[in-house]
């Protein structure tokens, strides 16, 4: 089968691609689950933090005014009442001339409008009573946590689409959330196609390889916030790949295939995407390396068919997959992130298409800066484990010198973009 | 208890730490269970790859020599004998004059060295037999992927230490691991303790607070490549918290505590220490938030006592629990990762001790910027979610301006120093 195929931009693609996902439905989940999770809500303060006027050290709660005779050479004494541990509530109304001692976290007595820390101060029996000792005047609010001083009651505290990092569980702990409100990840079934791919079970046997591209987008699909299923190695058969592409619609959001897309007599995913009545959406874009990467859609599930190159497979699953997946989860920024880096070294080897680097990324001197992790043909899968970056080398130049700034996706991180640009 | 507290450098605290924790046993666990583990052995190749001279296209097989005539003005022709697809192999030595048809990531037959693109090429039938016709002149080894070109067999692909990401996946899914030797994730007890703790179950009462700490911990543990083992909240009382951290030494490989550090009147971890038998380590570190940060160890296991306060507690965690994770599971680079960037904005609180600020890196023009991600009292929890990194800001300073270039450590990422300094 021979397709007309003319490569489109990325942003082109793009703009067909995302014009498709939409936020699916939302789970409750235990909050100790939901690190690397996505909020479906957003979150708003139900009281004020502290809801209740806190001691930040251990030391006496006293009323500042009296302690406006106290220096360093006039020490004065306060009638010590007693102690408010943490967790605890004094009950009544302080005085002048009045102290409670007091733990970090404990509630201020009514009527006390500062604290002392306990370092400056010294406890002595009296007659029967403990007066503690200050050589420093307070100001009123001295050494207290006000109302509201970290977060006002009813301020949105997190935005829906928010990645759940241990700041965020902190602050979910903090308002009582047992259950989250999370998006459902988005289920990708993973096919790996190709009559030479054998299982890490199979011993190689000539002409195979083992399948690797399969296990590398399951964990690319894992990093992205989506719950990967695995449909194994299928041979190059229009059946069997029909086939397992129809039971992959079944149980998944999102089919991913890799191999298969290119203009080989045994490519059978455009046939597939033919047969099941998918719209292709584009089966050629202009860069280097994925450049077989295909899309379709049927009714609202996304087919990517991407190459079985390793490198153009990984890069395919980054650009495309990942930014579907994440507007599924309701994320905004959805797009890997861009920054500009100083080129480490030289790569001068020319193309006509757009260039993703497989790529390390340092940091000198307040500066980035950018070096290619490893040999960069396109089925060269050494050079992936040690890149935390693509350097972007766009097209029709003569190859860049060290020293040059170009621009760099990273695709570690949870950032992104809002636009592709 | 009053417990004579010296504050000593970080870099001191680290010293006396870190030379207790070793590397933990290995166990095998499923290759696509695998992300986010660390490796427990180096790997070598067991093979070359590729490990047979592959095509990298679609096309013809052929003898470079067959062609030198051809050119664009003069087509020659070649017989095509058959077809090679991927996983096959073909039988026969490919003589002069002949092709054969192979697919992308076939076996190239014995007798060819050369391989034309498909799209360059056309098949014609004359007298029952098929040719194909060439315009270009190959040479010797063009578009051939030759055996060991990505990889030579017995090179030491990774080493152990290694964190597993996809490409990792993918370079193990290459060379036949069903299963993975990783390091066990270090067993991390987590112990909130502090009577005016509430659990998120419970409403809110007077003078006291949800646990957050606890859960924030336990977040953090994970993402440090730990098991994080919840013991709940204990009340202040000496017996509850010695029992309580003595089931957690039985269940964990280390216990962190957080709150009962500082010198309240109910703050017991220090004398649960001392009945345990444990060797304090240091119990005050010359830095802001954390200072009250301690560590004990007992026999093999480490003890870390972190401040009640939750931004204290995260860079507690993430300064000194961190990095004795990270050598338990045989990394190398077991600290935070430290570069330089420019203050986006003012910071001119001075401060005797060296300061953690929580903040938020950006790049701009192939630099790094940093700015506080929000208020910075260290009982504050407001900042934590939109923190990626810590501003270091050096103690004994009048502040800092806007375009000050200063230290960060990132806190997200998965790189690190082999030194702290």
């Amino acid at each position: 089968m021979t397709l007309f195929r003319k490569p489109i931009p990325i942003e082109e693609a793009l703009i067909k691609l995302m014009q498709f996902p939409k936020q699916i439905e939302e789970e409750y989940i235990e909050l100790t689950a939901s690190a690397g999770r996505v909020l479906s809500r957003d979150v708003y303060a139900s009281h004020p933090v502290p809801w209740f006027i806190r001691s930040p050290y251990d030391g006496y709660a006293v009323r500042a005014s009296s302690t406006k005779e106290a220096g360093e050479h006039n020490p004065i004494w306060l009638e010590l009442l007693g102690i408010v541990a943490a967790g605890d509530v004094w009950h009544g109304t302080l005085q002048e001339g009045q102290a409670v001692k007091i733990m970090t976290g404990g509630a201020v007595p009514d009527g006390a409008n500062a604290v002392i820390m306990r370092e400056l101060t010294k406890e002595e029996e009296r007659d029967g009573k403990t007066f503690v000792q200050l050589k420093r005047k307070l100001k009123e609010g001295e050494n207290i946590s006000s109302v509201g001083e970290d977060i006002e009651e009813g301020t949105r505290l997190l935005t829906k689409g928010t990645y759940i990092n241990a700041g965020v569980i902190a602050l979910l702990a903090t308002f009582g959330y047992e259950k989250v409100p999370v998006t459902r990840k988005p289920k990708v079934a993973i096919i790996a196609t190709g009559s030479e791919l054998l299982g890490t079970d199979e011993p190689l046997m000539p002409g195979k390889i083992r399948n690797s591209n399969g296990f590398m987008l399951y964990t690319q699909a894992l990093r992205s916030g989506a719950e990967p299923i695995s449909f194994g190695v299928v041979k190059d058969t229009f059946e069997q790949t029909l086939e397992t592409v129809r039971a992959a619609l079944k149980a998944a959001d999102i089919v991913v295939t890799t191999g298969g897309v290119s203009v080989g007599d045994f490519d059978y995913i455009p046939a597939v995407y033919k047969e099941l009545g998918a719209e292709l959406l584009f089966n050629k874009i202009a860069m280097r390396p994925g450049s077989v990467t295909s899309a379709a859609v049927l009714g609202d599930q996304l087919l990517f068919g991407l190459s079985g190159n390793p490198s153009a497979c990984y890069v395919g699953f980054e650009l495309f997959t990942r930014p579907v997946i994440r507007t599924m989860l309701g994320m905004e920024n959805v797009y890997l992130q861009k920054v500009e880096a100083t080129l480490k070294q030289d790569v001068l080897k020319a193309n006509p298409f757009t260039r993703f680097v497989r790529s390390k990324l340092s940091f000198e001197g307040g500066r980035l800066y950018v070096q290619p992790s490893g040999k960069d043909k396109s089925n060269i899968v050494s050079s992936l484990p040690g890149a935390d970056c693509f350097m972007v080398l766009p097209g029709g130049t003569r190859g860049w010198q060290a020293g040059s700034m170009v621009e760099v996706v990273l695709i570690e991180g949870q950032d992104g973009m809002r636009e592709w640009k």
